[in-house]
């Protein structure tokens, strides 16, 4: 370590701070996007949304930033240091960011404002040709980013944008986890198909909104949410979203009819956000303070909703008080009753609607999709068909309308077409190794649950996980968290596992 | 016109577009600060608008933006167009902000967040000892300001400071004016207060929040606000906000026990959001797009409160709906009666809550101090015993502790001392004389609104001053207006035949 590094260290921490700054107003304007913003302000949102992605691509990518880095990478810090992150991390975003022009990414940015209006009105009216020019253009943006942030290592046109958000993963790789998790999940659900469907009845019932939202607000608190450094709103598409170490802000939707849809999704963004509080504050204003990874956010929102949220012990806790919330529609239904029911296991037509042992299905059919788009083999407006084609064959169902079918997700029209979906089947397969890792090391973990003490698993996580921010990638995680590569393993037998004995529970 | 002007023009204009994007963001933090910032989140909200403001200050001062305007100065720019007031206003503000160092400017942020702090604790304790060096401080950080900014035109060390928002007035003018109201206000209060007080219990029963608000969306939607351009939400402190001409926002304050507050700050708020809606769209993202001072911005939120919000046939229309929304409250008082309640005079502490007569006299008040203030006259220790004088003078009230006395407004702990009472009371004036002019142009005004036809007032209101955004100030828009000279004859009248009336109202 040489103190020589202090200017630029300095001068680049001062410019990260700065650029924090510029992110968490830009970060605002998407919250109030998708939860206040008038009707008619879209356009004009969307324009000051450009307007600051491009100071902050400016900033992030001046020449002096080059400079600073490029001094600092010849300089020894400390391996274990903060500022050797700092620098490894803000040199990747630097190399990465100088890629890609200034009009492409403000382009890209008012483009999606757009894009995501039109898919309201697309979904509204059930009418895709409203979104399909937008949606040509999504595509060829995203093409065009590719093309931008294409290396020697990447055999396919998805991989560079994978590599965005779930670095030491590519089409190739993925192909393989993605076989070995449809060779074992196809079973599985053969086997749990040919049984007798579980009864979800009991959360159909008439569910009052202010009533979902206390319990769901109470759970929060209960697996250690804190309010002082958050809020939730209600949203069309749930979501998560940091503005600084102590504004992790989380949003939900409900249906009065139905119990399982506010409550999970609740758990689910409380998931990421218990991430993203837990973060080592000292790297606020920093590249550093966020997930590791697409994948890496999505183990932790599912550990919570699934292996936590819809386990046994979790339920054992909770569900006395949520029969005294509901007393008309629970009081009589018994706890194994209820906890079949929040895990049934059904083809559908709902990405995040889906079961557990279904999910990844729904995944892999978009990743396909969005392959075939970036590869020229489909084209957009034979997307609605190739769509309702990988359904019938795949899940054995075709969409009466539109938002059941390709414009359910708002990523292809709010982002763009590859690059994103991946993360939420690799997160499944993580959220099986990590928490397989915990169980060992904490053996009496569920008789906590059972006593609602959330607390250690938490901690565990914060201390394995959460802290690091984004100093390691997915892969290093894992390796470091669980003493092993990623593997489909553990969580391919916790489903078997689980759902054996939910088969036999009377 | 020139076409040489053209690149500069340019530059121009995507410089300001800029700062405009940059404005909305630091606006929309502000709006949530006030709505829904986590408690934790204050301090990494007050760095990154440190951040946006740091940023929108360097661009608006940088060196090129001085040579544009000197450029742009010197060529004959039709005196018709928009090229014209935007080169004239923009370089009034390239020139103020120049003046101002920036390290000024970031001391003067960084002290009003710690004596705004200060303020609300020496509220709390009923302790000005808590505040009192701040405001020393924040005395000399006015000073120091006018200092930077004065002119051989500025006679007082206020003057500098009244014309950053009401460009055309000083403390001599306002002197004179001010001396017109009070020799005609207070013979006005004190034949008000010789009659029997007008009862307003009938305002002060239970008046359910969720059916006030609705009650006042409803009269929103009546006088004109767009719903698909803006919105209403809740905070402590009620004000408008503008993103963009498709994003003008409003908040109010609910009382459940005192039916006169929400209401009434509902139509006040949303007067300012009609002069901001009705500003030329073409002029957003420059700083034309905006009210044209203080005062004039006043003048219509006062107008449409008070003039149009108070009147009898306003609540002619509205009444019965009042009565069917809350049947219990008021279904058996008249409408005289509750007229006579919206319209009580009485001699008060808190300006926020004073009726139409004593406002003014409020303001009076902190002007005098101001002055004194500034010119040395008067020391900040000695200023709570001057407030307590003076308000036993003028409304024969003393404070029974100090948010009743001097502690009650914000402004000399959160902004500076001097430069933004005054716009208060010449809104009002303006008002009068703009109300006045509109009464002689449509003589059948008030049987519109009689009909809840308020379509003709606002759209008139648009032609004549809203449009124009900050392209004259508030003298020139006056003339423009009413073809005079602003007077204070019209909003006196004004005020003593609504008196005379009510005071013979049964």
């Amino acid at each position: 370590m040489s103190n020589a590094s202090a200017p630029e260290l300095n001068l680049l921490k001062a410019r990260m701070k700065e650029l924090s700054g510029l992110q968490a107003a830009a970060a605002l304007m998407y919250w109030d996007q998708a939860t206040y913003l008038p009707e008619g302000a879209a356009e004009a949102r969307g324009e000051h949304l450009a307007t600051l992605e491009k100071f902050a691509h400016q900033l992030s990518t001046a020449p002096e930033v080059g400079q600073w880095l490029e001094s600092l990478s010849r300089q020894n810090l400390d391996e274990k240091s903060n500022d050797h992150f700092l620098v490894k991390i803000a040199r990747e975003d630097f190399d990465r960011n100088s890629r890609l022009p200034a009009e492409f990414r403000a382009e890209q940015a008012s483009h999606a404002s757009r894009s995501y209006e039109a898919w309201k009105k697309a979904r509204e009216a059930n009418d895709f040709s409203i979104v399909s020019d937008h949606m040509k253009k999504t595509l060829d943006l995203s093409r065009k980013m590719a093309e931008y942030l294409r290396e020697p290592h990447h055999k396919s046109m998805i991989d560079p944008l994978i590599e965005i958000s779930d670095k030491g993963f590519n089409e190739a790789n993925l192909r393989v986890l993605f076989g070995e998790l449809r060779s074992r999940l196809l079973p599985l659900l053969e086997k749990i198909s040919a049984a007798a469907p579980f009864d979800d009845a009991c959360l159909r019932e008439h569910f009052p909104e202010d009533k979902q939202l206390a319990f769901g607000e109470n759970a929060l608190k209960k697996i250690g949410y804190e309010f002082s450094r958050g809020r939730q709103d209600k949203t069309a598409h749930p979501f998560m979203i940091r503005f600084a170490h102590s504004d992790v802000r989380i949003t939900t939707r409900v249906r009065e009819n139905y119990f399982g849809e506010a409550f999970f999704s609740t758990i689910h963004e409380g998931g990421h956000a218990l991430y993203e509080l837990g973060i080592d504050p000292s790297l606020d204003g920093t590249p550093l303070a966020q997930g590791a990874s697409t994948a890496v956010h999505e183990s932790q929102s599912r550990l919570w909703e699934n292996l936590v949220g819809r386990s046994l012990p979790f339920w054992e806790y909770f569900y006395p008080q949520l029969q005294s919330t509901f007393p008309n529609q629970l009081g009589k239904v018994s706890l194994a009753k209820f906890h079949k029911a929040i895990n049934r296991v059904e083809r559908s037509l709902i990405r995040t609607d889906a079961d557990e042992v279904t999910y990844n299905l729904h995944v892999m059919i978009r990743f396909d999709l969005e392959c075939d788009l970036l590869e020229g083999r489909l084209k957009i407006e034979d997307l609605p068909e190739a769509w309702n084609e990988r359904y019938r064959s795949d899940l054995g169902l075709l969409p009466s309308k539109l938002s059941e079918g390709v414009l359910q997700d708002v990523h292809w029209f709010h982002g763009g077409i590859g690059g994103y979906f991946q993360g939420y089947t690799i997160g499944n397969v993580m959220s099986g190794q990590i928490y397989a890792t915990a169980l060992k090391a904490m053996p009496d973990l569920e008789d906590q649950f059972r006593r609602g003490d959330f607390a250690t698993l938490r901690e565990w996580l914060r201390t394995n996980l959460h802290q690091y921010g984004r100093k390691f990638d997915g892969p290093e995680l894992m390796k470091k968290i669980t003493g092993r590569e990623l593997a489909a393993e553990d969580y391919l037998r916790y489903l078997e596992t689980k759902y054996s004995k939910l088969l036999t529970l009377a």
